[in-house]
C-alpha cells in the first residue's frame, strides 16, 4: 500500500500553554522562594517571550544561557518555544575559552546570564560582536508594547535545544534535540516509571545538562511540579523529600551518598517512589544503604544525544543484575555491534548502538560528524557494553575512555589537548581513576621535553585558565614514556593498569 | 535555521516484542479462561504471524477480521504488525451487504472469522473471489516450516489499521490509523489518567471498535493487563472489578447503568480508579449513583478518526461542568469554527475541529473525502459544539445528526438510503430519539408513494436484510410530508421537534 495521502506532520500544542489550559491550578514549579502554578508559569513565560521578542529573538535563532538554576532559567526554557527560538544552555563550569568557542559554534545572537556570570558574559560579548549579553533578571519585564507573534503549536521534527557534548576528538559538538526527542523521552520515562498527578520531581542537577533540562519538560508534559535547587544541598533535599512530597529525585551516585549521610537513620517517606541515579553503576553498598532507608533506586544509562535516559535498572532487578544499566525505555532499542558493524549475541561486548525517536537530529553544523554517529538510523554511542540473555545492558566502558566525575562528563582527549598546549609538555595521557567521593577523578601522565621541568601545582594552574575546574587533573604523574601501540596510538587502558 | 540534516524518522521497536523484552512476566491478557503474561502473548503472536505468513500475508496487505472478542482476535491484532499487515476489523453486527461492501472497499485478501460468523464469512468469500475466508481458531497453528520475515521495528507514519466509519453521505469510509496515531493516543491518555504498573484495563466493548482496540494497544504500550470480555455481562464485570483488581474500565453510559443496577449497594473497591464513559454525556443521576458507590467516572468524547479519545471530563469537574466533554488530551487541540472557517470565541457554537498527532492519515482510497475532512491540518469532525471560557468542550450535536445508540454510531443518511431502496417509499427521514436504555433509538418518518401501503413490521423486516440490527428503526411513523428547506434539504431538527 502506498504512503497515506495525508502525511503525519506531528504537530502538537506548545507544551506550557497547553498544560496551563488543561491544569491551570496545579503546582508547576518550586524554585527558591518561588512557588507558581501552571497558569502563573505560563503568564511569566509569555512575558519572558515578549521580552525576548523585543530583544530580537525570532524563529530558528540560537539563544545561549549562562546561568545557575533559577526561576529565570526556567522561564527562558519555556519562553523560547513560543518564539521558535532554540535554547543553547552553557555549562557554567567551563573556562572562558571553552564558552567563547561554543557561543561562536552555535552562532548564538543572545547570551542570557545570571549575576554570578555577568562579568564573564560581558567579556564574551565584547570579544564576539555577534553576541549581545543580557541579564536574565531583566527577562520577565517587557520593554514596550511590542506584540510577539507567539506560536501556539510546535512541530515535533523542529529543534528545541542544542546541548554541547565533547567527543573522541575533544572538540565539543552541539547535539540538536528536537521537540519529538524530548516528548518521546518524557513519555518513554512515564511508561517505565509510571506517572501520577500526585508526582513531584526534584533536581539539583544543573539545568544546562540534559538530566536537569528534561525534568523541566517532563514537569510540563506530565502536569507535575518541578522542584529546582540551585546547587547541591543534601539537607535541603532531605527537607524537600520530607515536607514537599517529592516522589521522583534525579541525582548522581556521589550525591546520593551525601544525601544518605546527611539523613542518618531516618527512613524516607513512602511518597518518595523513585531515585533516578545517572552517571554509572551504583556501588552495591550504596544500593543497600538506600534500600535500608526505603529509597527506591533506579539506575540509568543516558546520553545527551538521546535526550537523557536510554536504559534503566529497577530497584527489583538491581541485586540480581549488579552493575547493569537495565533495559531500554519502551520506544528505544539497544544493539551491540563489533568493529565491522556485525550484530553481536548475548554476553558479547561491542559498541552500544541506540535506535529510538529520542535520538538527536544531529550535531549542529557538522554533517560529517553527524553522518558518522547516525549511520543506518542508529546512534553509534562509542560506549562499549553487552546485553545478557534477558536483554539487560551492561556498560563496560563509557565512550572513548570517557571519565565521569561527580556526574560531569570529561573527555581525556580534551584535557590532553590542553596539556599539550604547554610548551614544556611533549606527550600527555589522561585517564579516570577511582575516587571515593566523585566516582572518578582525572589523572594525567606527562612526558616533559628534554631538560624542562614543571611541578604539579604549575600544571594545575596552567589548566585552570583553559578548562572547567572539574576537568583539571586531581593527580599528575611525570613519566619517562607513555604506552603506545605500533601505530603510536596512546593505550589508556595500560595507564589505568599502571595506576592500580 | 535549516531543517536538521538527519530527518527524524520516528522508528520504534514493534510494541509487543519490546514489551515482552521489558516485562516478560507481567500479566498481559485475561480473556475467557486464558491468562497469559507478555512473554507468552508474544510467543502466541509470533506463531500467529507465522501462520498468517503461510497464508500469504505480506506488508501493506489488508486483513479483515469478523469476530467477537476472543484470544484469537487479540493475537491477530498483535501478529499483523510483525508482518506489516494492516488490520481491518469489521463490525459483526453489520448486514451481509454492508460487510461485502467494506471487504471490497478495503481490498482485503484475507477474512479471518470466528465460529459464529463462519457461514457469513464463507458466503462473503464465495461472492468476492479476492477474499479467502479462514477460521480464526486455526491461527496460532503454523502449517509448515516457513519462516516469516518478522519486523522488529515499526514506523510511526505507517498504517496500523483501517476502521470503517460512516459519514454524512451514508457511505462508510475506512479511517487509516497509523502506529503514531495509536501511540500518541496511548501516551496522551496516560498523561491524562496516569499510568502505573499496577493498572489493569477491562473492556467488554467490541475490539472492532476503536474504543476496544485501543485498550489492547495501551495494554502492550503500558505493560498492564487487558481484561477482555466477549459481550456485555454486568455480573462478570462486577466480579472482575472486585476480584481481579480492575483499575480502568471502558464503557458507554447504558452499560454503566446496568453495572450499577447489578451491583446494588455494594461499593466499588479503591482499586477501581477510572471508569471511562464514551458515547455522549452521562446523565447527572447516573453520575451521582456512580459517585455514591465510589466509581470515578471520566466522560470522554472520541472519534474513530482521532484514534479514540479527544477530550475527557474528570470526576472532579463533572458536577461543575454538567454536559461537557471536558478538556483535550495533552497532544490534542480543539478549535471551533463557523461555516466560513473563522475561529469562534468562547460560548459560540460551531464545527468542532481537532489538530493532533492522533488524527488519522486519511480515508483509505478516498483522497477527495480525505482532503475535505483534513483541511489545513485540522480534522473537521462535522460535530457541533462550543468551548467555554476555561476551555471545556461542549458537544451539542454529533456530526450530521449522528445517532448514538448503546455506543454504536448510526448515520441517518445510511438508514434513509436503505429505506428509499424500497419501491413503495417516496421520502424518508431518520432521527435519533431519547431512549431510556440505549441513550438514543432510531426513529423513521416515511412518506409512501401515492396509493401504496406497508406497515411497520414490513419496514423493519425489509431493513433487517440490508442493515445491522441496531440501525433498524425502533419507531416508524408514516407522514404526509417531510419538513424541508427551500432547496429541498431535509430538516431533521424539525423532525426531532415534532417527536417531542
Amino acid at each position: 500500500m502506498k504512503q497515506p495521502p495525508f502525511y503525519q506532520k506531528a504537530i502538537m500544542p506548545e507544551w506550557l500553554s497547553q498544560r496551563a489550559l488543561l491544569t491551570p491550578d496545579r503546582l508547576a514549579l518550586v524554585c527558591g522562594q518561588t512557588r507558581v502554578c501552571f497558569a502563573e508559569l505560563e503568564c511569566l513565560a509569555r512575558l519572558t517571550a515578549k521580552r525576548l521578542f523585543d530583544l530580537g529573538v525570532r524563529a530558528g535563532q540560537r539563544v545561549a544561557l549562562l546561568s545557575g538554576n533559577s526561576l529565570e532559567f526556567v522561564l527562558a526554557v519555556h519562553a523560547l518555544p513560543k518564539l521558535g527560538g532554540i535554547l543553547v544552555p552553557l555549562n557554567t563550569r567551563l573556562a572562558e575559552q571553552e564558552l567563547a568557542w561554543q557561543l561562536a559554534d552555535a552562532g548564538a545572537s543572545l547570551l542570557l546570564h545570571d549575576e554570578p556570570n555577568a562579568d564573564r558574559a560581558l567579556l564574551l560579548a565584547r570579544k564576539n560582536t555577534q553576541v549581545r549579553a543580557v541579564s536574565i533578571k531583566e527577562l520577565p519585564l517587557p520593554l514596550g508594547p511590542a506584540k510577539a507573534a507567539e506560536r501556539s503549536a510546535i512541530r515535533l521534527s523542529r529543534v528545541h535545544s542544542i546541548l554541547y557534548t565533547s567527543g573522541t576528538t575533544g572538540t565539543p559538538k552541539g547535539a540538536m534535540l528536537t521537540y519529538g526527542n524530548h516528548f518521546f523521552s518524557a513519555t518513554g520515562s512515564a511508561l517505565n516509571l509510571g506517572v501520577m498527578k500526585e508526582d513531584c520531581w526534584l533536581t539539583s542537577l544543573p539545568l544546562y545538562h540534559v538530566g536537569g533540562l528534561s525534568i523541566l519538560l517532563r514537569s510540563v508534559i506530565y502536569g507535575i511540579p518541578a522542584i529546582v535547587h540551585n546547587g547541591f544541598d543534601p539537607e535541603a533535599i532531605n527537607r524537600a523529600i520530607d515536607e514537599d512530597g517529592v516522589s521522583m529525585l534525579s541525582v548522581v551516585a556521589v550525591m546520593l551518598t551525601r544525601i544518605l549521610d546527611a539523613r542518618g537513620h531516618r527512613p524516607f517517606p513512602g511518597s518518595l517512589r523513585c531515585v533516578l541515579v545517572g552517571g554509572g553503576p551504583v556501588p552495591l553498598s550504596l544500593l543497600e544503604d538506600a534500600e535500608r532507608l526505603g529509597a527506591p533506586v533506579v539506575q540509568t544509562y543516558g546520553l545527551t544525544e538521546a535526550a537523557s535516559q536510554v536504559a534503566t535498572l529497577s530497584k527489583e532487578d538491581a541485586p540480581r543484575k549488579q552493575g547493569s544499566a537495565g533495559k531500554p525505555l519502551f520506544p528505544t532499542e539497544v544493539s551491540i555491534v563489533d568493529t565491522c558493524g556485525r550484530v553481536l549475541g548475548p554476553e558479547q561486548a561491542g559498541e552500544i548502538l541506540v535506535r529510538s525517536p529520542v535520538v538527536m537530529a544531529g550535531y549542529f553544523g557538522r554533517p560529517k560528524e553527524t553522518a558518522e554517529v547516525l549511520r543506518g538510523g542508529w546512534l553509534h554511542t562509542g560506549d562499549v557494553g553487552s546485553l545478557d540473555e534477558e536483554g539487560y545492558l551492561y556498560v563496560s566502558d563509557r565512550r572513548c575512555d570517557l571519565i565521569v566525575s561527580g556526574g560531569e562528563n570529561i573527555y581525556p582527549a580534551e584535557v590532553e589537548a590542553a596539556l599539550l598546549s604547554h610548551p614544556y609538555v611533549l606527550e600527555a595521557g589522561v585517564i579516570g581513576v577511582p575516587d571515593a567521593r566523585w566516582g572518578q577523578a582525572v589523572a594525567a601522565f606527562l612526558l616533559l621535553r628534554e631538560g624542562k621541568k614543571i611541578d604539579e601545582g604549575h600544571v594545575k594552574a596552567f589548566l585552570k585558565e583553559r578548562l572547567a575546574g572539574y576537568k583539571v587533573p586531581a593527580h599528575v604523574r611525570f613519566v619517562d614514556s607513555l604506552p603506545r601501540n605500533a601505530s603510536g596510538k596512546l593505550l589508556r587502558h595500560r595507564l589505568r593498569e599502571a595506576w592500580l
